[in-house]
């Protein structure tokens, strides 16, 4: 049954997620507007959707004033994406002002647009807002260990700031409103040096660097592919009735960090020396959802095996890389070291 | 040694607690610049301050840019403290969004102009960013157990994303700042009806009306008197060196609301029957400050004994209650009722 297409803002649109998103929605016959301030996005992500005549973009900062292309439409919005943030430390921790503003005044901007508008309202959270977690797996009602003065505050506290504000929004009947929060994702058109751990661990073997382990390599994350979170996030856009709480999406297949390195070995086909350094102020040692509730709310649960993705990922970035001269001339295949876990446990 | 006179400026001056600093302040021979939306403000608060030459009063709220009067003063502000946001859940639950903005939007505003002027800031945060706290007692590096989505969210996660805010801002050299994570306090000048413990409690006694306690009443608070609570936040406001984290500020001596009860009585001398209702969502079970680091870094202890501090506090309702004519005509005074603990324990 096709639904009746509808006009969709996606701010953080050219985003990685962000893009995946804008082009599911034009697929399914949607009209998309997509708001981004370029902090983080490649351009490449915005060249394939321009294509489609019912895709536009509007260049801004949801800290400032939002844009007259935004607040008068030629038809209003249906639904509203919040997808604005830099998500990487590196990236959110370079003006770590702005970035907190982005989620709270953003949020609230995106929020008052979509109680004049009538539009349903998504806010894309994080499973950051559970800090360095003392409960395993996550599930939406644990209140998360957050060091609400530390490093990655302007994150992590900015998220809850605007969750807090979304569900004021909500009660009061303000706007229609969800709260997805997403765990580690990963896929094509990540940005290649977002600082993230996929990303960085394929980039590194395909340039023949060493990887950078932070810690032991003990420490764990699960990850969802691209494809996935997307079809997550439009399932609980779309769910009917009323959603109350926040919904977890992710990946429950948990890994430690050493593993991952293995599965990137195998599916790049190649090998690197492994270098460890210390672990960042309050990296959260393990991190996985429970996903019973998107699985109960919204019949989701990722299709993706993580060797497929990463598969999917690494042919994307080995393509990247090719083009942009920057892979390394003749990569030596080799090997898999049979001493890559003891190695690892030292 | 008189320490030279300074220029301060006091967002949320005409508050309970603000008040109480701002004539401190002036008693101190500094200048004086309260700035307030009188949202909760009483105006005889600042009444008795404009009696000084060296004080003045700007209306404003801190989340519209900041006027004039603040922005280009005749004199650049040395100080600035910031008070400035509803404290009581009634009155910062009616306009949530304008509750979480006051605190994120308003610190901005006032970390920005405190780096402009090269002005020392302190934030007035609150023992509400531990929400409903599983250790006890409470020391700064507690993480909290805040319900980010609850309706007190507004008022928790805006103060612990001011608090992120302010020491990105000190991380990076851009201000000098102080966070006081102020505890329960007390005393006169309180507002008669904004909804907290001990002025509900005194003005209900001496109104002749029934207490209502919440929950059980065995839940524990630890109740600072204001001029403690002043004297702490002076403190920690002059403070020579680098003050790396929050600084808690109340007083370790807890007590359960029973027995509040029973010393309210007993400094009023009257008694009244008391009813039971439900525990309002996410009430904190308990709350007592670890005062360690402000003992070791201030040389700061409270010094008001509670039954001192509730004398004084309800002689200022008596008074009060009396010149707006809603004291009872005629209270009669009881005795206290040997029952009374097991009559609040059934």
């Amino acid at each position: 049954m096709m639904k009746a297409a509808k006009h969709v803002l996606v701010a953080g649109g050219a985003g990685f997620i962000g893009s995946h998103l804008c082009a599911a929605l034009l697929e399914r016959g949607h009209t998309v507007t997509c708001l981004d301030n370029m902090q983080t996005a490649r351009p490449e992500n915005l060249a394939r959707l321009k294509a489609s005549p019912r895709f536009s973009f509007v260049r801004a900062d949801v800290t400032a004033p939002l844009p007259d292309d935004v607040t008068t439409p030629a038809r209003p919005f249906d639904r509203i994406y919040n997808l604005a943030c830099a998500a990487s430390p590196p990236q959110y921790q370079r003006d770590p002002e702005h970035t907190l503003l982005t989620s709270v005044d953003g949020t609230r901007s995106l929020l008052r647009l979509a109680e004049r508008m009538g539009a349903r309202f998504l806010l894309s959270s994080t499973s950051e807002v559970y800090g360095d977690p003392d409960s395993h797996p996550q599930a939406e009602d644990y209140r998360g260990n957050v060091n609400c003065i530390g490093p990655r505050a302007c994150y992590d506290e900015g998220k809850r700031a605007a969750e807090a504000l979304t569900f004021d929004f909500g009660r009061l009947s303000r706007a229609e409103v969800r709260v997805a929060r997403i765990f580690n994702t990963y896929g094509p058109h990540m940005h290649p040096d977002d600082g993230r751990v996929v990303s960085n661990f394929l980039c590194q073997i395909l340039r023949g660097q060493d990887i950078t382990i932070y810690g032991s390599g003990e420490q764990t994350r699960s990850f969802c592919y691209v494809s996935d979170m997307v079809a997550g996030l439009l399932a609980l856009m779309e769910a009917p009735g009323q959603v109350v709480g926040p919904v977890n999406l992710g990946n429950p297949n948990e890994i430690t960090i050493a593993e991952l390195v293995d599965i990137a070995f195998a599916v790049t086909g190649f090998d690197v020396p492994v270098r460890y350094e210390a672990l960042p102020e309050d990296d959260p040692q393990r991190r996985r959802p429970n996903i019973d509730l998107a699985r109960k709310l919204l019949s989701w649960e990722p299709q993706v095996p993580l060797q497929d993705g990463l598969r999917a990922t690494a042919d994307y970035f080995a393509d990247l890389l090719s083009r942009s001269n920057a892979a390394r001339s003749s990569p030596v295949k080799t090997e898999r070291r049979e001493d890559q876990v003891a190695f690892v446990a030292q």
